[in-house]
């Protein structure tokens, strides 16, 4: 695969860590960054993952060969649209966004013949923003989830999934829906988990916490607002993982008001046996 | 300060990393291991982290200067009356374990007279087990909670400290009750969340987890036995500490409901607040 211009749509670190790994695969023979901040962009191009810049997101797009969109999940259907109109006949529209259902039903059937967007989500990040932190090998091993809708053109699916296998990742098909329901409970709930741990924490108990509740609230610290607009495109699956995960809550809570230590060996045994089935 | 002989009752994680931090800060003239099985403790003595062994409780603790028990919660208490009718007066007996005020409460009144139990819990550990995981500086820069009962003699409590210092923690006192309500929190509570939020995962779902689950879920492979004794000592903090928690999961589920980002903001906000203050 050998793309002429591709054009990454918002530098942070998945896109920064997209222009990395592209140009020391040399994946594409340029590679366009296009972000509101020339300061961002300055920056990701002294890092190595762009060859050049610009503000303009019309007519950074319209030079693509390929468009990845790593801009928050609220604001992917809309650019999307926006720009495919000015996109040549083959132009491939994708992005990494973490919710896909609603990005994925808001494009279809508003793009011009010849241009497709194909829904992609690389499972593969941090609670860290900003092209400082990204990576070349970010992807490396790393899944990315491609979830096309019923009218997406198969030649486009199949060249999106070579896109994300170029950058190293493995390739997955799901229906948006699926992957909605998934990551709910794979990546939104933790998300909200960690939260609320961290939100609960007593002030004066900081310094009694160990590297349990960091881990445990790591993600915490990742941005409110990307955060508060993945669980709002994606609220009704956040709310039945969340409905499942108090329904566990609640076995717990029941061992422990009874005293019941076979019960809870019995809650804790088989969660063991799903957390070292993972590994690290 | 200098002990005669160190006996390091349980030498797994913690007892192995007090073995190997008190070697290496030539702490005791003698570090004696004591456990159930003679292969555990020659891994250990292989490992650097005891000079001597020994398969007899009462025995090994009869020689202590310094006994500090790293058994499981629900035996600490038991072990230490056992063994200290045996000690020479001034002997100080402590231990590592995670919930105080249960273990403290039994002991309290049941010792000879000159022999002392001073509780205490270096925040410190993994979910990992065993001497092959013990590390030297397991303990730099963590701290011991020190949690003397109303009788504990001062002077005991004084040395307790100077033990936990000398291995490299600093030391903060609190009352066993204090101790376990701020732990159950800090500590018990993440590692249920963890273990309830592992326990859902559908098997078919392990491959859509990356490092947001994986980081939520790690503590969830701690040993069951462990954590069914620490939850069932410290049971009524932790249920408090569970409601605490399911009030703000509800904040969240309101929220969802409700469609609404600007809760959802201040809550993810107030969250990223309190762990970007906790650092790595």
């Amino acid at each position: 695969m050998k793309i002429e211009t591709l054009t990454i749509v918002g530098v942070g670190l998945i896109g920064g860590s997209i222009g990395l790994a592209a140009r020391s695969r040399r994946l594409a023979a340029r590679v366009l960054g296009v972000g509101r901040r020339q300061e961002t962009l300055d920056q990701a191009r002294a890092l190595g993952a762009l060859d050049e810049t610009c503000l303009d997101l019309a007519q950074a797009v319209r030079q693509a060969e390929v468009a990845v969109f790593c801009t928050p999940v609220d604001q992917i259907a809309r650019q999307v649209i926006e720009t495919a109109s000015g996109c040549a006949a083959g132009t491939l529209l994708t992005d990494a966004g973490s919710t896909k259902a609603a990005i994925v039903r808001a494009v279809e059937g508003r793009l011009p013949d010849g241009v497709a967007f194909v829904g992609s989500h690389p499972l593969a990040g941090s609670e860290k923003r900003g092209p400082e932190h990204a990576r070349a090998d970010l992807f490396e091993g790393r899944l990315t989830v491609v979830t096309p809708g019923e009218t997406t053109p198969a030649p486009a699916v199949a060249l999106a999934e070579s896109f994300w296998q170029a950058l190293g990742c493995e390739v997955r098909r799901m229906s948006p829906e699926e992957h909605d329901e998934a990551l709910a409970l794979t990546s939104h709930l933790p998300h909200l988990v960690a939260a609320a741990l961290a939100g609960i924490l007593p002030p004066e108990s900081a310094g009694l916490t160990a590297t349990g509740f960091r881990d445990t609230t790591r993600i915490a610290a990742g941005d409110p607002a990307l955060w508060k607009a993945i669980f709002l495109q994606n609220r009704v699956p956040v709310l039945a993982a969340l409905r499942k995960f108090r329904d566990r809550l609640d076995r717990f809570r029941n061992a422990l008001d009874a005293d019941d230590g076979e019960a809870l060996d019995r809650l804790l045994s088989q969660a063991k046996k799903v957390r070292d089935a993972l590994g690290n």
